[in-house]
């Protein structure tokens, strides 16, 4: 494809793309297609014609569009918010356009050097002190990876220059919450920790907050036991109910043994540009590394993770290779970001976040998180007053955990009567509001019963569509209990 | 920004890139600027106001154009191509402006569908057979990565639900050749092998390729001293001088001791399009994993790495997660390729590949290919027919090793008579090249020495390009060793 083809079907493309974002309130918002529905409709055998742009264009319509969730509508309130802001959406498309290659600085200096700027921008909007350096890396669960492996090879002395973790005679721990995200657990997982050396400490009952006295305790108990408390992870902001575990507490707990803090703040991240909201990570400037996704309810287009580090030089030591290829005359005058993490080539995301920010305002993204902070609380209030119905979590943030406890099988002092059948009761609801098409919600686990969380901060989602959702709820919800 | 704000900016961008990538023959291959001054050009605090569009692409062209070496340029000869062809940024740019999150198959159906589709397109077009199964990781770091993790698991009987790596008595040992890429090396680490249980097997003399007996013997070495051979990585197409390692007997010798093998094939996949180059992998049906990237030589713009793996289990095991919010009624019978690598969330990538190869065709891709073989042979056969000139190493892809070997320095024996100075002047020569702003050329060592790699194979790049490099490569060493 030559630039006038190009130019000829990029503005059919732009066209596109803002008319199915006009027209996405009128979709279905979950999927309507069952497993192998749309590998259906393709050819098992590659393409042998060149295919002209209105026939991609047809596919978009024909393939993908019925083919996904639509979490981009207003009317989506499952996982957490994944905003593909137009004007993220336009930065990326000029990384793509400018092809630059990200493998060393000499590639591409200002692929390095505005990120490092705009990741500093992002750091004082946020309200981080000028101790923290930042990166941008695809995703939470990459950034936790890349902290649990250079927090096991300071724990360990550095075993990777040596025989490797499996010449480590003390074995090495890693602490978090139970309801850490799912990727927490993966990270250390992959890191070589093993099962038996991650430690889920107990919550507060109330906030699900990690309880720092636990974690005291768990720490000690390994350490006397000979083992090496080498990592906590404190989560602001859990995936099933928003908990924010205590951050100055657990970096004082873990300060005691030396032991690497990764603050995941993958959702609420975004709050952090609200003043009112930085007590969240009180007491952060003592951990090692803090972690959150503007791609998430910020609204930077997937995929934009920024990872903060006290100390680069500690991931620099752990990711460093120099082999003569991609050496320059450069080197030790500027930052090699491919040693901040695990890949070598990386894309201009820095570009998204830069048009992100200056072309919709960090003070229009503020206003945004505002509406939808109210919208929550709103929501848990119309909860609350509803009988039969309870909100199961403070609610910190932007979700709102919910259940609807019928007398039969709750009993009006909240003892459950019969667990499974509430837990049936729960899933049929959610599922018919989800095959209504008419919203999404996403059903999880706390304290062993189901619940649903709605998670309020797509960009379109107004009051009006909070109201829609919960009368649609309470609608689907009675209809099964009466059935 | 609203969709009716986007359409008017995206189609000026749209109009930009096509101007940019019409004008980029004028514009100097290197970035010429120096460490930290694309930095002073960008402001220290984030923007309070909100900016207009117009202003956005004056900075693309004052701070971004100058600010990155242009590897889309026709005359780029360093690293390896990295080619974004305007029909997958096209692709690139659907998957933002859609916005699909991929978490989970419930999430976006066809986003793991049509992946599934694709990149079994891929396998057909690349002559694998259908015991392969694919999935796009961003980068072939990643996909070493993942591979070593599961090696690492498999060859420890599933240490990480236990232990983890640190309880295993018997140390585990990766395999790959000196001209690995330096990605393997780091992705041991990071797996948390240790460098004592790295080896680096001896190569040809001459075909730089991996010894197989040589690998065999160290295997077995090993496994007398009780310890165990758990990965081999052999290089197709080496990042120095495109070396090929002889698959076959690797997985032959690999077999006895059931150690994986992971088959690194990141720029030389893209020759695998070609039926007559599908001799390089000769034996990988035996492997367990294989990756290569398509946003090299092939063009399908950066991020997308193709990992095929013989039991997609073996990664399920390993890299499963399944938290209740990310349950489905689908579970089970669809494939959830968070479960396939480390990140949870992933873009719509799929749509890159697919728009790729339906706009431009493959007979159109293996056109290119061939050129840039054919234009390889021809720079060859210039330097060989040169006096004072050398091809150092066999040319079985697209890029050339050469040295300009002044008879001072070298004697007509090929003897090294002052290797310092040799080295030095071939820096110089380089660097000169380089600082002209004409082409674009990478210096790196083989055997100890410098030499200059030309890596044919951008989208643009014809013979006239190449004799025009040669041209400027022979004016500047000449220059430099009469000075």
């Amino acid at each position: 494809m030559n630039p006038e083809e190009f130019r000829a079907a990029g503005h059919a493309l732009i066209d596109w793309i803002a008319d199915y974002r006009e027209r996405l309130t009128a979709l279905p918002v979950r999927a309507q297609v069952g497993p192998g529905d749309v590998a259906r409709t393709l050819p098992h055998h590659p393409p042998e014609e060149v295919d002209d742009f209105a026939s991609l264009l047809g596919d978009l319509d024909r393939v993908v569009v019925p083919g996904i969730t639509q979490v981009q509508h207003p009317r989506h309130f499952g996982w957490f918010p994944s905003n593909a802001s137009l004007a993220s959406v336009l930065g990326d498309l000029a990384s793509s356009g400018i092809g630059a290659l990200g493998i060393t600085w000499q590639s591409a200096p200002a692929l390095t050097e505005v990120e490092e700027i705009v990741v500093d921008w992002m750091r004082r909007l946020t309200g981080l002190d000028d101790g923290w350096r930042g990166v941008i890396h695809d995703t939470a669960s990459t950034s936790c990876l890349v902290a649990l492996i250079a927090a096991r090879e300071r724990a360990s002395g550095y075993a990777a220059e040596r025989g490797g973790l499996q010449a480590e005679p003390a074995p090495l721990v890693v602490y978090t919450s139970p309801h850490a995200h799912s990727s927490v657990a993966k990270g250390a997982l992959l890191a070589g920790y093993g099962r038996e050396n991650l430690r889920l400490v107990d919550v507060h009952p109330v906030t699900q907050a990690m309880d720092a006295e636990a974690l005291a305790a768990a720490m000690a108990d390994d350490a006397a036991a000979g083992r090496r408390p080498a990592a906590v992870v404190p989560t602001v902001g859990s995936t099933g109910t928003t908990a924010i575990d205590p951050v100055r507490d657990v970096v004082r707990v873990a300060a005691a043994h030396d032991a690497w803090v990764h603050v995941d703040a993958a959702l609420a991240g975004s709050a952090l540009l609200l003043p009112e909201y930085r007590w969240m990570i009180d007491g952060a400037e003592g951990a090692d590394s803090l972690a959150w996704n503007p791609h998430k309810w910020m609204g930077t287009v997937l995929d934009c993770s920024l990872l903060y580090v006290r100390d680069p030089g500690l991931l620099v030591r752990v990711m460093s290779t120099s082999p003569s290829y991609l050496r320059s005359g450069a080197d030790g005058q500027v930052t090699q970001y491919r040693d901040w993490g695990i890949q070598l080539g990386r894309r201009f995301r820095a570009l998204k976040l830069w048009f992100h920010l200056r072309l919709d305002g960090v003070e229009a993204i503020r206003e945004r998180l505002r509406r939808d902070l109210a919208n929550a609380q709103w929501l848990a209030a119309q909860v609350d007053a509803e009988p039969e119905w309870r909100v199961l979590a403070p609610v910190p943030l932007q979700t709102v955990c919910i259940r609807h406890e019928p007398a039969s099988l709750v009993a009006p002092d909240g003892t459950i009567l019969d667990g499974e059948a509430l837990d049936r009761h729960t899933l049929a609801w959610v599922e018919a509001v989800n095959a209504s098409g008419g919203a999404y919600l996403t059903a999880a686990k706390l304290n062993d019963r189901w619940m649903v969380r709605v998670s309020i901060g797509v960009e379109g989602t107004e009051r009006a569509d909070v109201a829609a959702v919960w009368e649609l709820i309470r609608k689907e919800a009675s209809r099964i209990a009466q059935s």
